[in-house]
């Protein structure tokens, strides 16, 4: 049976609205953010798309794809900062600084795939493989801050600074500030600090 | 019946240890750290306790006593550092470097406590209850920051500020580094910033 890329809502005749592969990992995240992955069943995540649990299957083989496909979408953001040139080539410090700022729009503009994978708990082969992902992006930006800073505990400043940016997932939502401020408002909290 | 304040543990005859409202307090809230408050039954916390589920009666109402007792501990160990004379007298960015130092500390000596604390979804009306005292606490240290910063935004800024020191309770553990050593690098990180 061929699976079509677009398809219709179930239940909602007259109101054609297309989806795709996407946009069901999209509705899955945002269900796991809400409810947890393993309370999520195929069945609730067929409800929230609005379409049938046989249309989801034609897209996707079931929850983890759907968990491995949320969480490539937040890492590939994240690696993909370490590896635009800023990141790599300058001082120390502008390439920290160029991460941190590109992290935080990463952050903001993929929200809800951000914030599954910093609530993963690890109980999954996904999940793990995930955790240890997002270890390695944490260990790349503490070993910039060891070149930035030989007097602090590098590891205890890293872990503050990436506190800082991922407490965002918390409060920021869409549309509450422009993305550039927050970049601002973030980078001059970090690098600067609090006191003029 | 009178109910002893101190008693051997069911199960462990000859190796009579005491325990009192406060250590069943902070066997629960590991326990509600772990497991999750709506997970955890008494039956579980008596087990946790190593006593009968009839001992632990006689010391607490039930679960949702538990609850409000371990977040008390918390809330009292904040409300208590906004009440210090440092907190109150003095120029803005010394009370607020005051209040974070302290912060800090209280993180890290309630741990348990605190962690509790800022993972509370809301679900109960004691849950609801802590999250309006956190957000009185939370309300008082942004009032600060505005008084330290005219040039940000001081609701950013302030929950900027609080990501970072409870981004603490996600790796710090007790005997991890002294405790003087992590106020150290939150309020250099917090206050002077990345740069030197």
């Amino acid at each position: 049976m061929a699976s079509d890329e677009r398809g219709e809502r179930a239940g909602r005749p007259g109101r054609a609205e297309p989806y795709t592969l996407a946009s069901l990992v999209e509705v899955a995240a945002q269900a796991f953010n809400e409810r947890g992955y393993d309370a999520t069943s195929m069945e609730d995540l067929s409800r929230a798309a609005g379409i049938t649990k046989s249309s989801f299957y034609h897209h996707v083989s079931g929850k983890e794809a759907l968990l491995r496909a949320a969480l490539d979408r937040a890492l590939d953001g994240l690696f993909g900062v370490l590896a635009e040139p800023a990141a790599v080539t300058g001082a120390p410090v502008d390439r920290l600084r160029h991460i941190v700022r590109r992290q935080v729009e990463v952050l903001a503009t993929e929200l809800p795939y951000v914030t599954l994978l910093l609530r993963l708990r690890g109980n999954t082969e996904t999940e793990r493989w995930a955790l240890a992902r997002r270890r390695e992006f944490d260990q790349a930006v503490a070993g910039l801050v060891a070149e930035v800073r030989d007097d602090v505990d590098p590891v205890v400043a890293a872990r503050l600074l990436s506190g800082t940016v991922n407490s965002l997932i918390e409060w920021y939502r869409p549309g509450r500030m422009p993305v550039a401020d927050l970049v601002e408002a973030v980078d001059r909290q970090v690098f600067e600090g609090l006191l003029r």
